[in-house]
């Protein structure tokens, strides 16, 4: 059956999905190949934040007690946060701040999570903690101006609810939360403050008594937050997990609970910040790095925006410790590019919603049609992604009658498309050719980054009565984006294509 | 029928078909465009020489008689001689100097050619253009050292056989030439010059001539030069030419013409350079941007070097202004890349050579195999290009037999292929299908950019005794590079890709 | 006598002196140091239009007839066009369209003016040239965008009172503007044109005739444009030219006399644009390159705002060709940069302008003092430049008591001051230190830029009740930027610099 | 007394001060502000090799164990070291690597080194260190060749004889030397090998023991190594040290001191490599931030070639965390660089040495002359700088008279000189100025990078008899050099500078 895609929107498109992006910890932004990771991915998708954790930890170097005089004083240091925030800037993406982890001369145990040990224990000393909160707000403020630092929203540490994040238990995070965001608002009332960060799948109840204690205490609170991953149990290989998933569908089930959850509290009418989701939660399993997992999540990423006002693909990029440093190019890590810039078929749909129009014509389960301020038409269309592993090779159609130019045009119109597939755009595929070196030089590093470019085809379609029949004959997992413009034809009227050899 | 390709080379392959590459007029060089153009040009193809026309004509502004203390004298500026050669020098090509044309003030008469009005009349003073000439390579000695200069060849004058061209008749040109050879020996003796520069198809016994004049006065001569062109009569439409050609071997046979019209002299021993070359003369005729342009001189890149010591592509991109400044994107230029640096299908033939190895394993009427240093094996192909257009659609097919790794080897081997053809990397179709804009706006330039790059893929085939056998299919007018690598497999032995979605 | 500049802003600062600038014709800026030199200029000076010659003579490429089917036609070609305001857009900066010169195939006649031959003659046809201004606008409306072409001011021809730029008579002028006035109108009514960009001190009845034939006539205006010189009779030396000049306040009373010439009528109240100025107007008189320059147009630049909307500095660079290529690096051209972005003196003030505030604290004979946004004081004083040669060698001087912090604070503030004059920042003098070489080397090319950055030092000044006494000793032509910023100490308490050495 | 500098060279200029420079760890070096700097240093000073520290610890991740198939097995991982390797190269710089420290996973104990916590107890293991050598090697080989591998020496540990760098005492250290050696050889004999890396001033006795062991036991051996520190008992404050110096004589005496130390084995003769130098071993004394250092280094650097082959300025930059990440801009770190890639003093010294010419023409206690292959003669003089505290103000004076062009040539020179002393390229007293701001802003961090740069002049000096003579006034701890070149004056002989303002 042919969709026949109306002239006029329906809705505009939600940014949600580009509102934020996660990111290994911060000072890992220091690292070139993190930057250029970056600056690849602000050209070609252009995210609104960033979010990572580590802003407090030690690799940050800003808590820094000494003795002078015989007593303990604190230096707050800005060394590696001003260059990790001028890195952002420059590269037209900012902070959505995340609170944590402890210093570890801050910390009240020894506790880390990570490879890189992160301390997960309550601030021994609450009024050391909120003085150091304040500090670095107030950097901030001096240094990229108040106006700006009012729009970086600013969460109160990660998954509270999980204990290898937080030893504190529900009622210590509530005092952390209490203490944090009345620091917060003691610098500027206009800053934005939120939480609680939860982890998808354990101990779910801790929104409500969240809301309940955010609304008791009568605490200042700006937007709501949690995660969603759509993974089960994890088997363990050698620098590698696996997993089953369940079906896409439970990410956006996971984006919509916060509001039903809250419902009747004052939190309900909250911006809800979904601050990590991805399918699998382990930086090692290589579902993240298939032709597959675009297309598993682009219906996630084409319809998130109902539901929530942002979730935050967990990470951009490879550069990435807290499992270890990767041993190998492709390690499954979360990634939209592993090292090197080089594009997973994920990175793409990114891509690709990213030259979507702002006016939605017509979204279905396979795909998305959106107008431009130009007049342009541009299609997002993808192949099943089956988590239990049943789907066809390849011949899933979505056929279109697209309005092309105005209502009773009559001519042609060029096509350019795109496409990731098994076939096309499919890096992975052509490392495991390669026969997974760990560790390539820069000819396979060529090749790589070759084969990691989408296909590119185009053509002429005609164009009756303002419209034009399109048939996208998908591949197995193919994630394809179609842009369609109507020409206007300038070929002068002497143009004779038998005449390219000459008068024979 | 298949080719054994041998496991050990036949013969080095030449490097005369990068030798050198044609240009515009020299102070098109100052040119931004120009400058980005030949930026890629040297990044992918990286010829070793430019050749253009126009050193001395008055846009360059280096002859600049003057009136002091009652007399005539003159200044020699380097304004953009120097802004020309450093930028050359910079992006890794050398000049190929052509002494030409006369200044305006220094000329005989009015006569010019081209648009952009080239003074074709011989000198009015010997003496001054004399001095002229050495007052070029005395500068360009002191600003870049005597060793480089001396590698740079020096050219008399362009086509004197062409009255379009010199207006001086064979003795006039006899007469510049030993007026130039003897000031260019005088700087220095180590200088290398050469002509006569000869059109083809057009008084070709002054080769002959020419040749016994310089034998008779023992004049110096370090190369000969000519050039080659195939295109039968001129049929003009508006801003447009349409020419017959030759068949492509046409081409080789010109290249080959001057040592056995000069056998038995001492000139028949001395360095061939072709100093243009291509299929026809004119700048505007759109047999330049097909895909058909590239199946036709891949024989003639392929196999040229058996006959000359060089013959330069005329030219690299189509910042070029002999009959006015072009007026749509896609004119029929002679470039490699038109504006605004697109790639025509022609690029890639070159591109693909620029990935060929340094040793020849097979060459054949639509094929060439090289084994590179490092032991990886790469191919060139090509479908039939007729000129009487009588080439099949699609399916003209390579079988080639492949030694890859040592002999006896057993695995697998990693294909790279790219390619050019009807459909594939090939603009100017993806410019009609737009109506064939004049000047497409910056959106269309894009699309414009990713249609012009070849198709790509790649995939693993199976080695048994040291071989693998590989079916090249070509399209039409595809020109097709492929590079195979033998594949040393990392995988772990734990690696089970059916548990990729889990353990279900 | 010590100047008591006040807390508090009396005027904003005009933009003015940067609305505009100056450059040769528009197809020099296909070129790569033209771009360069534009790049540089707009990183450190940042003007908002550019305004230059040739937009419609035949280097351009855009008239472009030809016959078909037995008749004439016109094609509009834009391939140059397109790459010139591409790259000006690029560079944040837009074209301030001048109409002109004529096509030499839709020319009256065959005179010319400059080096590069632009023809001076009114259009044979009327309806071809209004054809071809409607034809360019429509283009640029469609490449982009009809407001961002708003904003770009279209001025009739160039010095028309001139009979070296205009064969055509002041009728013959007046018939010009209406015609392409009313072809400007006609693609849209809120595109601005303007005119009669009169020469100075020639003729200068003209522009109340003008005015007179506007009104009367009724004809669109949307501004008054004239230009400014103050140099005396041409003195010719081979590639030079010198030449007396009046004193710098001769340039403001021609800024203001357009205003008093049309009092009464509706244009004294248009916006005013000064289009062309500069002291001498021969690009080959040396005075553009010294430090006198800088100082002499000090006052002019600071002060023109208050009579004009704009006065645009003739040349941005020394890419320029009007009386042939220049024969040597300084040759007396108009630009702020010579060749490869070597900066003179009078660069400098433009960019020490660049670095001021928005609002006035003071503003006398020898200095201006300005505020910024986030509080600091900046300071340009200049030294006097006296043309008829009567300078004092060094010592003028300029005291100021400056407001720094709020009023009362105590401590101190850091200076950093920048200054050209005969001895710092005068690349000029360098180069004739060197010798003058006419074309120098890459080495001596560094030496220069190295010359020509401006003299910088630094240092601490007290602050008492809010205020710090500075004493700006000048150097002979010297023109000094100072900025002054309150300190917050941050110095450790245990900080001592006599251990620095140990405890010794 | 002025001092005559001979016409011709008495000695080539040794490259042994910029043939090393040390590095903090070396995943410091996958960090942007480290890659910017290093490419900074490299365009202006260019070092040949660089050494740091922490190849084969935890944040390199090169050694992986893990478990499968129930036993104990190890990936060698070169994820960062490929990034770390490849950025090198990139940027000119080979490694000149150290062996260190222990994998924590390969270690017999929990000692630890440094913030970063390097660890310094010998391996549990000697097999699998080996194994982890020889893998290092071997993957470094496949990357980038064997030729290029037996270029970079390979040194085993870091300052042994300091019980806070090694565990295992002398004896095991030479048993460490043996495996290592040993493990080198046996994947190529070619590589080459040495030690012991000594620090200075403690159990110097080492050496000679080292000596005696590695002959006893016929070990390979291709080079010997120490290092090198002038600086006192420290003396702390919080987030600094200070220090007394001794003079900088005891540096070279340090250098010296091998060879002697080593007289009469086969040791003696071997290339010496200073593999670390600096006056204070700490990186948080701000003597190293001081114009005075670049004067006490000066003598050192340019006489140091006369007695190593190397020495090794500790450290290019202050991207560095041994004692914890700086928490202020100026924090006394080794660095050439501070930070975002301001320069100090010392930076300058090597960017004037780097500057010199390849042939010395004299060398005395306060300068030193060389010769270029183009004429050209340069000049290092630096004022005195005594670790007393007793240097004069400003004064010393250099006197020389310079050879300049052929013997007997007439006219002029153009003398071209830049400095930094207690005045000029001072970054660190306009830090102070500033009120030592922890983390300035990006305009101040403008003006401090302004500040950075060397003081500059030009001037013209006349020629008599191929001679010119030269008078340097040193300011204060001033280092300053000088290029002098001969002027071919161009002048044309209509030049009047009398008319520059016109003829009055």
């Amino acid at each position: 059956m042919r969709i026949v895609v109306p002239q006029q929107p329906t809705a505009p498109l939600s940014d949600a999905w580009r509102t934020c992006v996660g990111t290994g910890r911060l000072d890992l932004a220091l690292r070139r190949d993190y930057q250029e990771s970056l600056a690849l991915t602000q050209r070609e998708i252009g995210f609104r934040y960033i979010r990572g954790h580590g802003l407090l930890s030690d690799g940050m170097g800003v808590h820094r007690p000494y003795e002078h005089a015989g007593e303990r004083r604190v230096r707050h240091a800005f060394t590696y946060l001003d260059q990790v925030v001028d890195a952002y800037l420059e590269l037209g993406i900012a902070p959505f701040l995340e609170l944590g982890f402890t210093p570890s001369q801050l910390a009240s145990g020894e506790d880390t999570v990570f490879w890189w040990k992160g301390n997960i224990t309550p601030p021994a000393d609450e009024k050391e903690w909120a003085e150091l909160v304040r500090a670095v707000l107030r950097h901030l403020i001096d240094r990229y101006g108040l106006d700006q630092v009012r729009e970086w929203p600013i969460e109160v540490w990660n998954e509270p609810n999980l204990p290898i994040f937080w030893t504190g238990g529900q009622d210590g995070y509530h005092r952390l939360y209490e203490v944090s965001a009345l620091a917060v608002k003691e610098v500027d009332a206009g800053l934005q403050v939120g939480g609680p960060s939860l982890a998808p799948g354990y101990r779910d109840e801790w929104i409500q008594r969240f809301g309940a204690f955010v609304e008791d205490r009568d605490l200042p609170i700006d937007f709501v937050s949690r995660h969603a991953y759509s993974s089960g149990p994890e088997r363990h290989v050698p620098f590698g997990t696996h997993q089953t998933l369940m079906p896409a569908s439970a990410l956006l089930e996971q984006f919509a609970a916060p509001r039903q959850q809250l419902a009747g509290t004052r939190l309900a009418g909250l911006p809800l910040h979904i601050t990590e989701f991805n399918s699998s939660y382990r930086p090692d399993n290589p579902i993240h790095d298939t032709a597959f997992h675009a297309a598993y999540l682009a219906p996630v990423v084409a319809g998130g925006g109902d539901v929530a006002d942002s979730f935050s693909y967990w990470t951009f990029c490879d550069v990435f410790e807290e499992v270890g440093i990767p041993t190998a190019l492709f390690h499954g890590g979360f990634g939209l590019l592993t090292h090197r810039q080089i594009k997973k078929p994920a990175y793409h749909l990114y891509a690709f919603m990213a030259q979507m129009g702002d006016a939605v014509l017509a979204r279905g389960e396979d795909h998305l049609v959106t107008r431009h301020g130009d007049g342009r038409v541009t299609v997002l269309a993808w192949a099943p992604a089956d988590p239990a592993g049943g789907d066809p090779v390849d011949g899933h159609t979505v056929r279109l009658s697209l309005p092309v130019g105005s209502p009773g045009a009559r001519g042609s119109a060029f096509c350019r498309r795109r496409s990731v597939s098994e076939e096309d755009g499919n890096v992975w595929a052509a490392w495991c050719e390669m026969g997974r070196p760990l560790a390539p030089t820069g000819r396979r590093l060529d090749a790589l980054r070759e084969a990691a470019e989408p296909g590119r085809s185009h053509r002429s379609v005609p164009v009756t009565g303002g419209r034009a029949d399109v048939d996208l004959v998908l591949r197995r997992h193919e994630v394809t984006f179609l842009e369609i413009t109507p020409v206007v034809d300038e070929t002068p009227e002497w143009w004779d294509a038998g005449r390219l050899l000459g008068d024979r």
